[in-house]
Order: structure tokens, then sequence, then C-alpha cells
């Protein structure tokens, strides 16, 4: 049960949320790569998938370090978030569409994330955290290079044939 | 049943989707004021929810122009974040800290659809619906708005004694 009595222990709260968070991204994304087409989303997914193993390690060691456990939350957020990318993976479709869906949904994970993290981060910071602020700030770093490299293949800034065009013209 | 046979299908998935979000939004909003404590803070919330309406409004207009309804989709991601937000609500604690909880949640709401109505915009422009991507686009910059307006209230940016603050002395 969560109890709301210090900005510590919403920040723990949040911690084991954000946790949660990232080892359900973990299990969902190499079915995102797999429903991808396009090579540079699945490279996207594949890379994101490292990044995030990473994001979950460096929970662990926040945790390890304010001598709490990061287990004990499930965060609801995410599992809806996944549903809605998994509702999209099992949809019927052409494969251009399906990378423009995919993205869609991917971007709706990251600026969960995002918001999360910089939450997370303000909390660390004002509770004089400083290694653990420096961590989430990493972190919210990655996810919001994730976006804005999910944004470039979406819109084909770095491709001649962007996944949205391509949805468009099939 | 989602078809992803062309962006203009996906497109209309993703208005009946946010449609489905705002809806929900429109009756969590006032609980989320009820619960505040700070006046700022109540008071973001009041404002957000008549500019919520306006969305669902907006919406329902494109929907009209495009010749469908808005209705059919239930945003699973937006029933997450509210469950997440009605948890913080519930939970027993002082209450500095549940009006940071409460911004750490609405931030998050916030997030999820800049990126909904990031990508709506997006598809809009590439299918040539000028209309909808100018109503989109002038919501995506109220949720901006408001998300940036949340970041005040919670740093104490413009108020003296910040939530986030109150809530680590308390």
């Amino acid at each position: 049960m969560i109890v709301l009595d210090s900005l510590h222990s919403l920040f723990v709260h949040e911690l084991k949320d954000l946790y949660s968070a990232e080892k359900q991204l973990v299990k969902a994304l190499p079915k995102m790569e797999r429903a991808a087409t396009h090579e540079s989303l699945k490279a996207a997914f594949r890379e994101h998938l490292e990044e995030t193993r990473t994001h979950v390690e460096r929970l662990e060691r926040i945790c390890t370090e304010l001598g709490i456990s990061p287990e004990g939350e499930h965060c609801e957020a995410m599992e809806g978030l996944i549903t809605e990318g998994e509702e999209l993976i099992n949809a019927p479709g052409d494969p251009d569409t399906r990378d423009a869906a995919l993205i869609s949904a991917a971007q709706r994970v990251e600026h969960y994330e995002i918001a999360a993290y910089g939450t997370a981060r303000t909390f660390a910071r004002l509770l004089d955290f400083h290694d653990a602020a420096r961590l989430l700030d990493k972190t919210l770093d990655e996810e919001s290079a994730a976006d804005t490299k999910l944004t470039k293949i979406a819109t084909g800034g770095i491709f001649a044939a962007g996944v949205n065009k391509a949805a468009q013209h099939s």
C-alpha cells in the first residue's frame, strides 16, 4: 500500500513504479521488434531494449544505495500502454502502416517515461540524493533521445522514405 | 477491431483513442481537484478540465468533418494512468505529499497526450487534413502549456513555497 507521508516515501513509490514499468518494457520490446518491418525501426527497438536493461540496473543500484527493494509495485499505466501496443501488433493490415502504429505506441511509452523520470529526478535532487539524481538524469536523457530517434524514423528526417509517408502511399 | 491498412485508418484509430482518453480525463479531473490541497493546484486542475472539454469538442468537430464517429475505442493507456492517479488520491498521507503525487500523476497524463496529439497532428498533415491538423496542434499546445504550468507549481517557480519543497519539509 502506498503511504504518502513524506517526499521520501513518494520518491520510493516512484522508483518502484518505474522499476515495474521498465521490467514490463523489457518483455514488450522484443515483440515490437518482431512486429516491425523497416530495418531502421527494428534496430531502434533492439537498441532501446539494451538501454532499457541498463535503466533496470540503474534503478536496482539506486534502490540498493537507499536500502530498499525495487520490487512491490505494478505500474498500471505501463500495462495499459503495452496492451495498446499489443492491439496494434495483432491488428491486420500492411507493414508500413503497422510500423507507423508501432512508432506511435512507442512514443507514448517514451513520453510516459520522460514524465516519470523527470519527476523522480526532481525528487532525488530535493532530497539530496545526488548519485540517484545523476543516474535518473542519464536515463531521462536516453529516453528523450529514443523519442527523438523515433520521430526521425517516422518523418523520414534521416531516411529518404519515411515510415509515415510509406503508410500514406500504401 | 483495428485494421491497419492505410495511414488514414491509423489516423481514425488515433482520433477515437484520443476521444476515449479525453472523455476519461473529464471524469478524473474533478476527483484530482477535490484531492488537491494547494489552491494553485486546484485551480490548475479546474482550468485544465475546461480545456479538456474543449479538446473533446475539437475531436468531435474533426470526426464530423471526416464523416466518422469518435466513439468505438477504449483507451487502455489512459485507464492505467487514471488508475494510478486514483491509487494516489486514496493513499493515506499528508496534503503536501499528496499534492506532489497528484502533480506527478497529472504530468504523466499530459505527456501521454503530448505524444498522442503529436502523432495525430503529423498524420493529419501527411493526409492533407489541414483543418484537423490546425485543431490538433492547438490542443497539443494547450497540453504542453498545462505540463509547464504543473512544473512551475511543483518546483515553486511561480509560488514562493513549492509543492515539492513543502512535501520535503513535512
